[in-house]
């Protein structure tokens, strides 16, 4: 095998559709997979089963690379340093990946930086969340995703298996907002950033169910200001790489930080349709330092709607009738057996008519979700 | 390695752009190439090394594997119906193939069918030629490609060369063409049809330089008739997957056919980046009989533009220099080593202006062909 260009660490759904832009742009990946079979091993000519929190494995993957990057944020900082002491370059790098895996090192920052955040504070006890206030949301600082890691507090008691988990907390105020958005921007090593166009993220039960770009009717200057914002946090946190600020747009017309990740995102997923260059091509092009690509959308409206494990259990199957019920619709299926609510899938539609466009990509998603 | 969905004979750059459409809609891809790192190998996890003339190597990569689809046409007739014989149905199949194969069975058949070619005739002598009459075009019936195999006759020592070469050939009128186009469909083996737009296609040295889509300045009832030929041919010769039919426009406002492929072809890599489903996402597709998607273009034009090998050897060096150019540019690179006029890579740009758009297209090509 020859050598390769970038090591990717983690073999999800994001490090299989990067593949796809690295085809095109002759950069060879190889990959550290938690299996033989994962999602992304299974279009990866050259990889390797590992464990990321293993230094020796993530060693043996970059053996020869000189650049690292991620399709997760788990990979321990420790390790991440050894990488760059080695001489590959981990990308985003360890300093700026911090803030997208503990959310008080996130939160202490942007509040440095004046970057608006929800109200919030460090709580280690009763007393501590008693005297931030009810309703809030606590969170474990680390390790939480989806839902996950995520108590709403409207009473003490709704605080106790938080705080009996004996990891490190924060709580935030439970904001009063109209609808979730997100700002991606994708950022080189030298400070070349392109803008993604602002999204509209919309949630089921803690998951992005799907997302419309641009998010529709937002004000222009909150659009500016928002996308503006990612760039900021980009540059001030020296990402390299897709960044994703997930934002609450209160009720009353402001952008508050929700949470940060550091690499392609959910929400920018339908840029893989919808844009001149997705998401995962400008993920690439930063961490290997080439010229960004045009983060321009191809049509007026782009709708990405996830394909959730439901009742369709046999994807295989069921994928004819979803392309013959809407046959400009773009199914990306990720090679992952179907549980409830596991993302197995998305779907994309643009055009012009928001309407149809999102009814089309519904309908598509739905019949491979639910039949 | 899970049980493959396809078997794709012949690792170029056209299985290499089956893979990204592949990985979307979760097929998994074995290939059989013609070497460990050749450029559809570096790119699919299930890939054997043989050689698509031993039979033994074929059945070696279809074994479990239901649908067997080709790179390039050179599969021989035999071993496709052993191939059919033991269940692994080849697509196209060998009854369909042979008509891309081979130009004196493809002249006969679409001669009886009717549709308008140039005038012909079998030749094995030098009075044969002298009989059809100069200016002629001699070309082998088989194995010619991209400008091999065909020489141009204005006197009888013309065709010395071809003569002297003792294999079959057949002689075509010299056509007086304004212009090359393209008409490709997608065929599923029930008969399901989609149409691409006709392009134009411009060759320089037998070789397809640029292409343009749609055709511009073409005639609707003509290009209405060149789909419907397209169409037309696929249907009566059994076609599944692609068909590309090569046309000359001549210059009194007919179309004649040139050549078939069948498989995904150079005149179609415009609609990776400029049609809701790409060539190489509709034959796997037809191969696979799923149903066609949408080849709506996604903009009012798309130009492609071959990177063929020139005085540029480092590819990778270069290409950062063709990114930072043109920043909406769709650059594809084939993981090919740069040898003189090779095919190496494509660059895609679409947009609404198409000056603009065939500019940028060339820019970016130029520069990773000769800097």
């Amino acid at each position: 095998m020859a050598r390769a260009h970038l090591a990717v660490i983690g073999g999800g759904q994001l490090a299989r559709m990067m593949q796809q832009p690295a085809i095109a742009l002759g950069l060879r990946i190889r990959l550290l997979a938690e299996g033989p079979d994962v999602s992304a091993a299974q279009v990866v000519a050259d990889s390797v089963v590992g464990d990321h929190t293993v230094l020796a494995d993530l060693e043996a993957v970059a053996e020869g690379v000189s650049v690292v990057t991620f399709d997760h944020e788990h990979v321990p900082p420790e390790h991440l340093r050894a990488l760059a002491a080695a001489g590959h370059a981990p990308r985003p790098g360890p300093h700026a990946l911090l803030f997208a895996q503990d959310k008080g090192e996130m939160r202490e920052r942007l509040t440095e930086l004046g970057v608006p955040c929800p109200r919030w504070a460090f709580v280690t006890s009763a007393e501590d969340v008693a005297a931030f206030g009810f309703p809030a949301v606590v969170k474990t600082t680390r390790g939480g995703y989806d839902g996950k890691g995520v108590w709403v507090v409207r009473e003490p008691s709704d605080a106790e298996d938080a705080l009996a988990a004996g990891v490190p907390l924060i709580a935030e105020e439970l904001v009063d907002f109209r609808r979730e958005l997100s700002a991606q921007v994708a950022r080189r090593p030298g400070g070349e950033v392109a803008r993604y166009p602002v999204v509209e993220s919309r949630q089921a039960n803690g998951v992005c169910a799907e997302v419309v770009a641009p998010a529709p009717d937002l004000d222009p200057a909150l659009a500016e200001q928002a996308a503006a914002l990612a760039e900021r946090v980009a540059t001030e946190l020296d990402v390299v790489g897709m960044l994703a600020v997930e934002l609450f747009e209160t009720a009353d017309g402001r952008v508050l930080v929700n949470e940060l990740a550091m690499r392609p995102h959910n929400t920018g997923h339908w840029s893989i349709d919808g844009a001149v260059t997705s998401q995962f091509e400008n993920h690439l092009r930063a961490v290997m330092d080439l010229p960004l690509g045009s983060a321009r959308p191809l049509a007026a409206w782009s709708v990405m709607v996830n394909v959730l494990g439901g009742s369709v259990t046999d994807l295989e199957a069921q994928l004819p009738v979803a392309l013959a019920a809407v046959p400009h619709a773009k199914v990306h299926l990720y090679g992952k057996a179907v549980k409830p609510g596991r993302k197995v899938g998305h779907v994309t539609v643009v055009g012009d008519d928001l309407d149809a466009v999102l009814a089309d990509a519904r309908r598509a998603a739905a019949l491979l979700t639910d039949g």
